[in-house]
Parts: structure tokens; sequence; C-alpha cells
């Protein structure tokens, strides 16, 4: 995240409306991809270049632009002024460290959120800014381009007709587009519990530092999760209740089972949260229990062992006149001392719990 | 929990409205039990199949459809069409994480909530989804259908006919189930309260690790019952402030009591938060103070014993010319000299408070 | 608390509107005690039977019905159906660990709240039901009946006939009874006061384990001051803007005033959490504090004492050829570098403010 | 504080409206000063008494009526019947432990709040209870009667008709008296804020137990502070908002500018919290910190010198037959051995930073 | 700000409305910057006289009045006379210590806000108040006058005539002087951001009381960080919202654009927020593992020695009748023992994982 932050901070002193690409170059070159679809048929487009996009903003079929890498701005300005999109709204699809929100410009509306992913080993999440622009009669996403798409299923699904997606307008695909990538939280979800579980067998078996510090990773993973879901559920509460006429009243009731999905990982993410602090605290505490034990050790040691030199330093004086150094029985006698009083201590430290 | 929303991630990427099983499989076949009643009588039907639940629909005797098991997703896609439930209701029905919450759907109120148990050794709380689908003259509640039917009284209740629920509608059954499930909650509670008293006297008595595992195990199941309890203070209230029309007046009174109720409920969650919290602090000051217990025992042993030793040590020397060592009364005087230095140390440790 | 709940779960199952006397049984008998009064005179009957409370409901005088004792639930209902209570608020009534609600039932008023006392040493707070019940020309309060009567003086100032009571509706009773109760609050935060003060000295003096239990003693008395007062809140808010016609315009700005009092009694609570949560932090500091001074003590004992030991056993070794042995000085030289060891050592510790 | 509220128990039982003065007595007897002004002119009275306050109500001229000390009951009861004072309002000026409120009586605002000082040396924060009454015409303002008139430069300022208040009304003249006490609180910022800036600079050169009792002591005070600011924030803003034809348009901008101010002063003791939990970290972790110096120390000399003296006490074995003890170079070689030890540790002890 | 808060007080006393210059004197005079445009031209006037902003008062053109350095009271004072500025809002201007504020003065608008910066080494966060007051044709911005003009780019993009700020209103022109504001706090992030980097890197390779200290002043900065942003949403909000004829429709979605870029700051100061608490924990837990690691050492070194010790001190007694110091294996049997407790010893702690 630092890394973006340092990146915007590039744009300061320009002017409003300044296309400059804010992120990480992930694709070599942007990519479009137009799918045209009514309840007849579908007319597919890959690699088309960007004039292509423009014929089909009238037609009375469903348009969906996927836009994969968002370096090539000019690519992005001839198709903000084909579809009359807003420079401001151009800028927010260019600064990938948008925070989730939903803007309505009247004749469309704009959604950005987050879509996260955990496949990379060692990486965790991995996030990627999508931008939707809902048209009456097309949608336009645009996606960073991280491989592996997430919303081929979608596609699929508009070829083969089935369900009602062929049947429903843009806002339903804006829709799907939605819900295939909120429902890809429930899987950040599983694995971060996965490893919560990991965790805490750890911390019952072996608390180290290490532990600890991999618990604070998690934390922060969760915080950075937190930050990309909290603000989407404002927007798509703002989605179903909105009073733009491109919302048709059949999609409202998906739009609610997308926002309490919402809720639900919401929900989730609070339970880890609480259960990430409660293992902070089981951690330090066994900490704190083995700083103990191992004071316990010490004083055992210490108190049994610091009498016993000190009598047998009284019997190595070189006094003269030392009655008991002359006895026939002193060593023994002294011996029996020693011992007598090691076994007092240990009975005192069973009393006392202590081993 | 984790359990479920690994599950939960299988549907990642069907189209909305595909109906899966998400959840455990908790009774081998799933039950269909109806029982059709007006103020002159009650028809029941036991194992009933799921084509007899469709004359019900239309009558004027109010009709209470009980589902138990929701893997037979054939049978619940039969009832849907029958009674003309939304596919993302059932949807929601067979998701069994669901967060309790109410939906209006105009001709039907959707409600899911958690049922709530405690019975099972070791297990602890036992939590499970139950829906009720409330309609003009008919009520369908799905379980999972753990052991135990916490609805078996209310049955024998309508069966007998006594009380007012043989005269009034259909909203005031479901009132009734949902206070039977509320109700049940108390004892919850109760069993919860009875293990932290356990724990406090664990706490004075003799604190160990153990402890602070069982206070954490505790805490968790305080926000597992939260996490049902919380959301579901907005679903009564929405029920009750409803402005559907299958909610009548006359039932209204009755749904502001199970509010009460479900206030109550999370009142008492809120005292336990508070008072585990409070052992928490109890069990890490009586660790560090054992820990001072422990430091103190070490230091009176070595401050009386150092300084002994040491004296000792001086008359160990084989220095040929040590006039104390040929003194006649050199080691008396020497052993009194110790005496000394322990009295003192230790009028000194008795000043500090020591012991 | 928990007792209370352990009888709750007594309930579960049974139909709503169940009279079932939840909680202890504080008198042997329930007692009622009437009071009829108008600015004419006052007509009163102790220990009346329930049969006489009937031909006051459709006076034109302001009737005061006072009930001590709930066990009596045949009793409650035969009044209850005299004043037609609806069975929902008689059960509520019953059940002694209410929280402090308002419902306005239109021809009727119901509160119930805690009245508190301090006065049994040991016990600390005690708590105690009082359901009131304000009609038209009517109010019935329910105790629990305990000792004590608190609302003996607002008697007295009835019979009386002194101030503007008598002068007053039905409205400005159950304000003066609700008036009587809060102003006892502040007998309860001036003893919490009294004990926190005497707490605190303690901690400067002599912390111990056991001011660490009376700290969170009183906490919990916090929290447990605080479950009654804050719904306290909002009842006397409803009651103050409630747009029933039992309320007079004239009794409100009353009802504003107990609002007042019902708010200093939250603000002075919060005080007074923020306070013993410094004194949890005070004494925790304490603690480590002391386990400071005793590594202290150990530490320099330690350093002090192991050099020179250390020396005395190089001089107590028997080789044969050790020139210092024989040295005409060499006791009192090792002598004297063991005082300059002892004083470096201390010099150390001081200019380190160890001591 | 705590001395308030058991006075404040004195008046339980008593009926609503009796005049009882809660609270310390400051002056000897209270003292009513009346200036009566227009834009033409000033009349002034000074230690009048209560019967010449009457003349002044129904004049054209702005009448402010200035009273110190709170004891003499009587006078405010005759006072209260000329102006048409609520009993209740009356019980709030005498029960000096009042939370600042507002309350509008229609024809007149009563407004108390606290005014704070902090000149005597050892006190720290003096609070004193100020209420003022806004009427048509009129300003009444009732002191608990400190020393140290804040309000002498008002009176001033209105004498020699500068600025704009003589050509106000009672409206501005109350906004004057808020602006006055309540300017004041920033001097009791600006103190504290020294004070924390002198416990910073105690707590990096020297934190002592006695540094952690300031700092509490500082963090009481906030709370105080606290209670008398946030709910004043109310007052003010709902004296900006106030629908009563009491307030004129043209005096709620200033009513405004107070506004702004009571924000600040709320930030600023917010930001004091806030440095004043991190001193609370630094005081503990500091704590902690020289603990393990202490422990580091310990263990150093005890790791160097227990391997040593172990040494020395072989050699100081009386076996017949030791070899090494005949040897010609025994001596001088142990010597080595037990430097080489020496040095061994302190390399390691380097190595891991412990000094 | 404890200097500010000083100065504060100095005001405390005087009439509303009184012009004095609360804060440091930043620049040597007051300088005035007279930009006037339109779609055609740009007039320019640097350090003009207070005389020349008066005629551009009622032109057409937009009039941009920059001024640096408030300590000139009386030019300040004429400036509010010929603009119609109420004395509130010029006594605002000059008390530098304001929150984040908008004033709606009906034919002007107020803002106040923070302008910050970061570029003095070892300063941190440099904060600057700026005042921006947009009338009609004209907007008056008031700086404090810190080195480093913010707003330079602005004024060359207004000569240059490129974009669309010639064509637009003085709203816009308000609008992009707090864009310019704005977005420098992307910078301030920016910094803190690596300034946490830097920390992090040093809490695990080496945490000393020098990085708490320093975690304690970047959570100080973040304190006051955030105590300029949170309000400044607030005016954002209150702008882009405001019913005021001066903000013209085609500027709000420019105002709604800063306002994204104000949540935007606020989150990050959030996560930043956290990451710092985290840090805490972190240095608290690994200082207490640090003192653990310590204690173990001792343990082992003491637990390995005193036994050692004891078994030389034994043999060192002086006592006549010692069987085994006349045997011929009695030493090397001794010395073997020795080394077999310690290797048992070294044994017992490998096992219990200490080293």
């Amino acid at each position: 995240m630092a890394d973006k932050i340092k990146k915007r901070s590039v744009k300061s002193g320009l002017p409003p409306g300044t296309l400059v690409h804010i992120g990480t170059k992930m694709v070599a070159k942007s990519r479009i991809h137009i799918l045209d679809y009514d309840e007849q048929g579908v007319r597919e487009k890959r690699n088309a270049p960007v004039g292509e996009c423009l014929p089909f903003r009238d037609t009375e079929s469903i348009t969906w632009i996927d836009i994969e890498g968002l370096q090539d701005t000019g690519l992005l300005e001839h198709l903000g002024n084909s579809y009359g999109l807003h420079p401001l709204i151009l800028e927010d699809i260019l600064n990938t460290d948008q925070r989730p929100k939903l803007d309505d410009m009247e004749s469309y509306l704009y959604v950005v959120l987050k879509m996260l992913d955990y496949d990379e080993p060692g990486l965790g999440i991995v996030s990627e800014q999508v931008s939707i622009v809902l048209g009456k009669n097309f949608v336009i996403s645009l996606q960073e381009g991280r491989e592996g798409d997430l919303l081929e299923p979608l596609r699929e699904r508009i070829r083969s007709g089935k369900g009602r997606i062929r049947k429903m307008g843009s806002d339903y695909l804006a829709y799907s587009i939605l819900d295939s990538i909120i429902d890809r939280y429930f899987l950040i979800l599983e694995k971060l519990g996965e490893k919560i579980e990991v965790l805490e067998e750890d911390l019952v078996s072996d608390p180290r530092p290490e532990t600890l510090r991999q618990i604070h990773q998690l934390k922060r993973e969760m915080i950075s999760l937190r930050k990309s879901v909290w603000p989407l559920r404002e927007v798509i509460y703002g989605l179903e209740k909105s009073e733009s006429g491109l919302i048709q009243q059949s999609t409202r009731i998906f739009l609610r089972d997308v926002y309490d999905h919402t809720i639900q990982i919401i929900d989730s993410i609070e339970t880890f949260r609480d259960m990430i602090s409660g293992m902070l605290d089981i951690y330090l505490s066994s900490v704190s229990n083995r700083m103990n034990q191992v004071m316990k050790v010490l004083t055992i040691i210490a108190t049994i062992f610091m009498p016993l030199t000190f009598l047998a330093g009284v019997y190595g004086m070189n006094f003269k006149y030392m009655p008991e150094i002359g006895w026939r029985w002193g060593y023994p006698l002294v011996l029996l001392i020693m011992i007598g009083v090691a076994v007092t201590m240990l009975k005192y430290f069973r009393k006392k719990k202590w081993f």
C-alpha cells in the first residue's frame, strides 16, 4: 500500500482530471474484451482495438466491455469520450488506491471495489482494483490485469445462455460481476480461518516470538481485508437503494442478496479479529508463564544449594580451635544435616505447588 | 464455523440461485411434518411426501409445514415452486451459515435465525439454523434436524387447543416458534453463568494456564452467542414494526415481548463479557503476584547466605599470617557474627513486609 | 443474578402469558395497601383483600394500590382482570429479572425499574424490582417486598396534604414514586464513592492481592448499577416525551427533572468507572515496581558478594606454589582489595540510582 | 465531588421543589448586584436588597441581576416569585452538582454550567456552578461566590459603553457571560499543557512511582474537565439552534462562535487524553526496561563468577592425591584459565548486546 | 500547539470581535497578491497595497486576493470592511489554532483548514492555517506565510489558461485551492509510511527504548494529523452539500472528488494507527522475550554451577575423619560426578527447549 501512496503524491500540484496511472503495471498491454448479447445470441471480440467499442454503444443488446491493464491512458481517454465518462471518473479508474465507492453520474453509475485473491504462496492476500461503469445498455469493467480471470465463469454462463442472465438488463450483468468478485472473498476468509487454526495449535504446543510475528502478520491482513470490505457494504447498499433508473426492481432483490453476503463477510472478519486478539492475550500470558517456570527452577536450585554450600564453607574454615573438626562422626553428621536441609526445602516447594 | 465457510467457497463462481446445501448433513432423510388447524380441529401428517403440502396452500385453516433436514434439494425446489418462494430464499435456506435476518417478500416474510442448545457434554453451545416462512395462512419452518425437538411442546399446545393459539392466525404461529427458540437461549445463559462461577472459584484457589485456556474458551462461546443474538434483535424489531399486512396488530404486542427477551439476553451477554474480561485481569495479576512471591523467596535466601558464605570463604583462605585463625574464640566469634548478619537481614525483610 | 436466570429457564416451553413467579420470595404473604385521595381527603386500607381494589377503579379520586410480595399469582390474576391488564404485562410483573422498560398499552402505561438499596452490611447493593401501572385515575405499584419501605415518606406527604401532590393527577403520583426510587440511587453512589476512597488509600499504603479483589468487586457492583440505570434513562425519556394522554403537560417538567437526575447518576457512574480502571493501572504498576525493588536488592547483594567470594575462594586453593600465601601482608592486602571491590560496586549502584 | 454527592443524598425523600442548598458555602452572605442599562445609560446597585430587583422586571432596559452566594434560600424564593421561576429551576440553582444543561421554560431560558479556574496552588482545577436565567429584558446570573470575579471585565465593558453590548438585547448579555466563562477554559488547558510537558521530561529523565501518581492525578483532572465541557457543547448548540423567541438572529452567530470554542476545547482535551495514555505506556515500558537492565547486570555477574568460584572450589578440595596441586605452574595456569573463562563470557554478552 | 493555546488565553476577557493575532509571526510583513482573471486574460499585482483590493470587488472577472502573513491587523480590518466580512470571521482568521470549519455567512462562505508540509528535517509535520473566503466573484485566501508556496502551481495554471479553470467561477477557484492543499496531505502520509517501515525493521533487528520513543513520536504526529483531517471531512461535505448559491452544480462533482480524497486520507491514518499500536505490542513482547532469554541464561549457569560448587565445598571441609579424602581415585571420581551432574542438567534444559 505504501508503494501506491508514494506514487499518489506524484500527482500533487497537477490539475484535477489529469490522467496518470497510479499503481503497478501488471500486464504488458491493455486488452479489450467485448461481449455483446441479447436473448437471441452472443457476439464476442477478444483483443479488440478501442475503436470497435463505439458501434456497440447505441444497440439494444447488452454490451460488456472488459478492459485488462490500465497503463494505456490514451485508450481510456478514447473510451471515455465515446461513452461520455467524466474526466474525474477516468482519473479514479487510473488511481488504483481507491477506496470502494459508488458514484451516481445520472447517465451511468460508477462502482469501484477490490478484487481479492489468495493463490500466490507467501504473498497472502493479493488485491486488484476493479472499476465498473453501468450504463443503459452497457457495462464497462476495468481490471488491473492480474493473472487468473475471476470473470471467465460468468462469461461462460452468458455464452451458454443458461439461467436468467441473457434475459435481464445491464444492471443484472453489473450485479453478476459484483457477485463473482464478492463470492471470492469467502475463499480468503477460509484461508485466513485455516491460518488462525494452525497458529492456535502452535500457540498451545510451542509459543515462540515467530508465532507472535505471524499473529501480527495475520492481524495486518485482517485490517487490510477490512479496509476493502467495510466501504463495500455502503456501496452495495447504495446500489440497492439507488434512485437511479438504471437499476430495475427485479435486480434489487439480487443486490440485497449480495448485501447480505457483505454483512456476513464483515461479521466473520470481526469474529476473526476477536479471535486474533484473544491469541495475543494467550501468547503474552504463556510467555509470562514460562518466565515463571524458569524463575521457579532457579529459585529451587538456589534455595537448596546456597545453605548447603554455606555449611560446607563453615567446615572449610581454617580456625585452629574448631571442636567439630576433630569429632569422629563430624563428617557424616554434617552430611546428614545437609540432606535434612535439602529435604525440608523440597517439601516446602511441593507444599507451595512449585513443581 | 470455519468448516462451513470452507464449504461456502464451493459456491464461488456458480450462478445465483443455484441450490447447494452448505452445512453438515444431520439427519438421514428430510422429513416433512404437516399440522393444519383452525378453531375447530387439527389435522396432522408425519413424514408426508412433498406432494401433500400443496393441497393445504389455499385453505382457510392455518398450515404449519415443518421440515427437518435440508439435504434434499429436490424436495425444497418442489416446495418452493408450490408456495412461490424466490430462488434466492431457497438458496438462503440451504446455506446454513446465514446471519439472522428478515426479508419481506411482500406475499410472505422470510426469517432465519439460530436455534441454540447446550445438552451435549463437551461440545458446549450447539447451533442449528432455522428458517421460517410466514405466509397468509401457512408457516413453513425448516430445521437442519438435530436431535431433540424444541418445537414439540408447541405442537402439543396446538393439538390440545388450550390457550389462544388455535384462535389466532399464522403470524401468531410464527411468533410462537420464535418464542420457543429464543426462550431456549436463557438456558444457554444459565449454563454459561454456571461455568463462569466455577472458573471464578478456580481463579481464586488455584490459577493455572489451564484456567486461562478455559476463560478464553468461554470468551469464544460468548462471541459466538453474541453473533447469533445481536442481529436477532433487529430481526424481531423489524417484525414488530413491519408494515406487512401479514402481521396483525394483536400479535405485535407478543413480538414486543420477544423483543424485550432479546434485549435481556444481549444485556446478560454484555455483563458476562465484562465479567470474563475482569477474570483475565485477575488471572494475569495473580500470575505476576506469584512471580513476585518466587522472587522474594529467592532474594531472601540469596541475601542471607551470600554474605555468610563469603565470611566462611575468608576464613578458609590459606594465608600463613592470619591472626584470627589462631585465636581461641575465633570460631565461635565468627559463628556469632554470622548469626547476627542473618538476623539483621531477616529483620530488614520483615520490615519490608516480604514475608 | 445467575440465580434468577436459572429460574427463568423453567419457563422455557410454557405458553406466553403463563403466570410463574421468577425470583426469590421475600415476604410471607402478598400485602395490598390501598390509598385513595383527592383534594378533599384520603381513604386508606392496609392489608386489604384483593376484592376491595375493584370499587376504586371508576371513582374520580386518585387510587394508589401498592402490592408487596409477588408470589400470590392468583391475586395478581384477579387484579389484572379487574383493571384490564394484558397477560404479558402480568407475566413481566412476576418475572423479576426484567430490564427497566416502559410499555404504552394505550389505556395504561407500564413501567418497570429497579429499587436499589445499600443498607445490609456485607451484601453491597441490594436490588428489588418495582412495577408501576399508571392508569387514568389509578396507580398500581408492585414491589418484591424487601424490608424498609422507601415509599412511606411519599404516603406521609399524601396523608398530610402538603405540597401539590393532592391537587395533581395519577401521573404526578407515578412521577413521585419514580422520584423517590431514583433519589435513593444517590445514596448508593455516595457509598460507592466512600469505598473507592478507602481503596485508593489502601493502594498507596499497602497494595495486596486482597485490594485487587476488592477493586474487582467494586467494578462488578458498578456494572450491576449501570445495568439498572442505563435503560432507566430511556424509560424516563420515553415517559416525558410520551404521546399518551395519561401524562399531563404540567407533569412533564417534573419528569424532565427526574431525567436530569438519571443523566447525573450515569455521569457519576462513568466517572467512577474511569477511577476504578485507573486504580487497576496503579495496582499493577505498583506490583511491578515492588518486583523491581526485590530484583534490585537481589542484584546488589549478588554483585557485591560473588566477586568477593571468588577472591576468598582463590586464596583457599591448596596449590603448593602460591607466592601470595606466604607474604607477610597478603591477608590484609586481600581484605583491602575486597573492601575496594565492594565500595566500587556500591558507588556504581548509587550512580544508577538503585538505592 | 464525593463531598457534594454525600450532601445530595440528604434530599432523598423530600418532595420535589424543596429548596435546600447542596454544596459548600463560599461567601458569608448572598450579594445582589444589579446592572440596568440601555443605549443611553447605566444604573448600578451593589449589595442591593432583594426587594429592589422587582422594579426592574418590566422596564424596557436590559437588567442584569448577579447573585453571589447561594445559601440564602429565602432570597432565592423571593426572586423566584418575582420573576416567575419554576420551583424545579430554583432547586436546580441551589443544587451545585448539576451537569451543564439548558432548559427552555418558554418565558425564559435556564442555563447551568461550570466556571473553572486554576489559580489556587496545589488545588488544581477549581469548579464553581453558574446558573443563568435569560428572560425578555433581563438576565439573572447566580454564582457560588468564589473569590475573583470573572465577570468584572464584562461589567466594565457595559459601563464604558464601548463595543456593541449596550445596543443589543438580553440574549447578547447572556452570550457575553457564557463567552467570558468559556474563554477561561483556555487558561485551564494551558496550565494542563504545561503540567504534561513537565511530566514528560520527568518520564524521560527519571521515571519514579511518584511520576505515575502525578500522571494519574492529571488524568483525573482531565476526566473532571471533560465532564464539565462535554455537556456544554450540547447546551451551546441548543441555544444557537433554539426556537425560543428570546434568542435573536444577530446573536446566533456569536453563539456559533462560542460553540466553535467549545469544540476546540473538547479537541484539546481529547488530544491531552491521548498524550496522557501514551505517557502511561512509556512509564510502564521504561519500568520494565529498567527491570531488564537490573536482570542483565545480575546475570552477567553471576555467569562470570559462578564458574570461577567453582574452579577455585575444586582446587580448594583436600584430596591427598591431586597431581595439579603439586605442579610448579599449577596456580598461574588456573589463574589463566579463569581469565580465559571471564573474557569468553564477556565476549558472549557483548555479542548479545547486553552492554 | 501548547504554544498557541498559551497565547490564546491572552484574549480571555476581551470583547468578542477584538482583532489579536494569535500564533507565530512567520513573515516580516503581510504581503498581498492579487490575481484577477476571466476567460480573456489575467491581471496580476504582487505586493499590492491594501487599497488596491477594493476596485476588484465589483468586477465580473474572478479576483483572487492571496495574503501571506497575518500580523498586520490593520490591513485585515481594512479588507474586512471593503468586502463586508463579519468581525467574528476576522477574529477567526487571526486566531491560528482554529479547527477546520465551514461558516456559511450568506453573502460569502468562510473555510478554515490546515496546510501541512513535511520538508524541514527533524521538525516533522509543519502546520499552517489557511483561511478561504469565497464570495460571488472573488476568493480571498489568507496564509500564515511559511516558506514555500504550495499555491504557485495553481497560479501558473491560471496564467497559462490551460484546463477549465479560467472558464469557471470563483467556486472552482476555491475548490482548486482546497485541492492543492489536500493533495499535499498524501505526501505527509507517504513520509509517515516510510518512517513506519524503518521503525518496523528496527523493531525486528534491535528493539531499544529509543525505538519506543520514536514509535510514540510517530503516534503523536498521527494524532496531530488526524486532528487536522477529521473535521476537514465535514467541511468538504458541507461545501458539497451546501445550499448556498455560491457553489455551482458543475463544481460539486469536483468537491465530491476532494471529499473522496479526504476519506482516503482518513482511512490511511486509521490503518497507520492500527499498525503503530501493533508495533507497540511487538515492542513490549520482544522486551519481555529478551528478559526471558536473560533469565534462562542466568538459570542455566546457576543450576549447573551451584551443585558443583557445593560438591567442591564438601571436599574442601577440614574434618579429620573423611575417608574419601585419602582414596587414591577420590579426586578423579569427584570430577567424574561433577561432569555427570553438568551433563544431566544440560540435557534437562535441552528437553525443556531452553536453548
